[in-house]
């Protein structure tokens, strides 16, 4: 099988290490503007050969890997749709769903299958150089079908991030997707610039760390030319849960105020039990 | 040296394996109201004896090491401060310190010296059997003298956590250590609880998760019976932090709303910068 990836960063190169790892009888070609990560990926023999002109190896693939800006797929599919071989799958890692399937579908020739998806497995550093398919084992894996997917192909994808290591692979809505990463992902992510960019920096904080404020801030070296995209391609969602999360936070600002101790009890005691509903342990008495 | 742990939970524990591992002619001793995890620690040798009566040790010891909640070492010093040995130098793990100090040093007899103390390092596990002094090795530590306390007790101080394995050891003022504690330590424990109980229970989120929902929520694993009345102490500070962090929140919020994406690459783009200060990183182009 012909595998195409199409961005050579972070993801796109994870996905070529975790492919070369999990054997197979696989060609792995990538397209990049970045020739110098296209060389060292040759060099490596993590891909077979790279190219930056996408209409040299687009008609040769059988499954295609989009690990590239949402605007940037956009643009490949309205160049290159019609290079696509038949019965073509195609897949993407874009974080939002809806507004990135409704872009893409009616452009599709139709003997060609995009199936999107979305690893929920990256790493806060861009580039090809930390790329680790160390960081996809036992990663959850979401996949939204739409109506144009067929079957097998959805099996077919299915198995494939199966064997490179991730483990709960979900199907579901573009609708829910989005809900829930806007909770899970993007929410998170606006916690977290928040919180780094209201520290007074004149105070040299990074002395009087623990190990809370690193993990609450670990997901701030964010890439700004991507995410504002994204949180805009589902401000909806995002807006609705900045507001449960305000709602939560104002209730409990308020119990400290009034010195409310069983509400604080109340809400730390909820939280403890989340804690252990998350990461499936039993909550002790 | 007779070393006194009272409290052998998981920070007492902690110390007592951390003393262990960088040897020493010390008996280390524990007072501790459980019995089970005084013959635990006797059993493993990490400490010489445990004792469930304070009066019993006290008298022995050269250097206390309280780690237990800020009320139980109120009432400790008010019922036993007559049975302090003469030159004892105590410390305590406590993560606010204008109170306690406020509560305690009139209390104390002259001759001894109480030097405040906050180790940052700790674990959202409680007990002994999670103790480890690996939690301890490259840690910050804050120091908050008085001017009750003896220059060379503090360096005496400063000796022992270092050999137990902390990097920074910084001494501040009281003040200074509950302000920006009530932003690295507490603020991030309000945000992280507001967080998991902001989210909807029905959707089983935790088949879509990343790496950055759990770690934002780590913390939540929170002791209700402590964190209520640590909250209430700093709550000056730490509403100035909650209202900066809201501040913040807003100004993000609002851009999303507005599709501002000029605002919301200048606000990542700090946070990517702030996020290189943290981590002694150079920024990329």
């Amino acid at each position: 099988m012909n595998i195409v990836i199409i961005g050579l960063g972070n993801i796109g190169g994870s996905f070529a290490q975790a492919i070369q790892q999990c054997g197979g009888d696989h060609n792995v070609y990538a397209i990049d503007v970045d020739e110098e990560a296209l060389h060292l990926a040759e060099n490596q023999q993590l891909i077979k050969k790279g190219y930056t002109d996408p209409k040299d190896i687009i008609p040769e693939a059988d499954f295609i890997i989009f690990a590239v800006y949402p605007r940037v797929i956009v643009d490949i599919i309205d160049q290159y749709y019609a290079l696509f071989k038949e019965n073509t799958i195609i897949t993407d890692v874009t974080g939002i769903k809806r507004q990135i399937i409704a872009e893409i579908e009616d452009k599709l020739p139709p003997e060609v299958d995009f199936i999107f998806g979305h690893p929920m497995a990256g790493r806060e550093n861009r580039g090809l150089k930390y790329a680790s398919s160390e960081v996809f084992k036992g990663a959850n894996y979401l996949i939204t079908p739409t109506e144009r997917n067929k079957k097998d192909n959805i099996e077919c994808l299915k198995d494939f991030v199966r064997k490179i290591g991730f483990r709960n692979i979900s199907e579901i809505s573009p609708e829910f997707h989005d809900d829930v990463i806007g909770f899970t992902s993007q929410l998170a992510h606006v916690i977290a610039i928040s919180l780094i960019n209201s520290d007074d920096v004149d105070r040299n904080t990074k002395k009087y760390t623990g190990d809370s404020y690193r993990d609450l801030t670990r997901i701030t070296n964010i890439n700004e030319k991507l995410w504002p995209e994204l949180f805009m391609m589902n401000k909806d969602y995002l807006q609705k849960h900045i507001d449960e999360f305000t709602f939560q936070l104002d209730k409990l600002s308020t119990a400290i105020s009034d010195e409310d101790i069983e509400t604080m009890e109340e809400m730390m005691k909820e939280s403890r039990k989340r804690y252990h509903d998350l990461h499936d342990l039993d909550m002790p008495d």
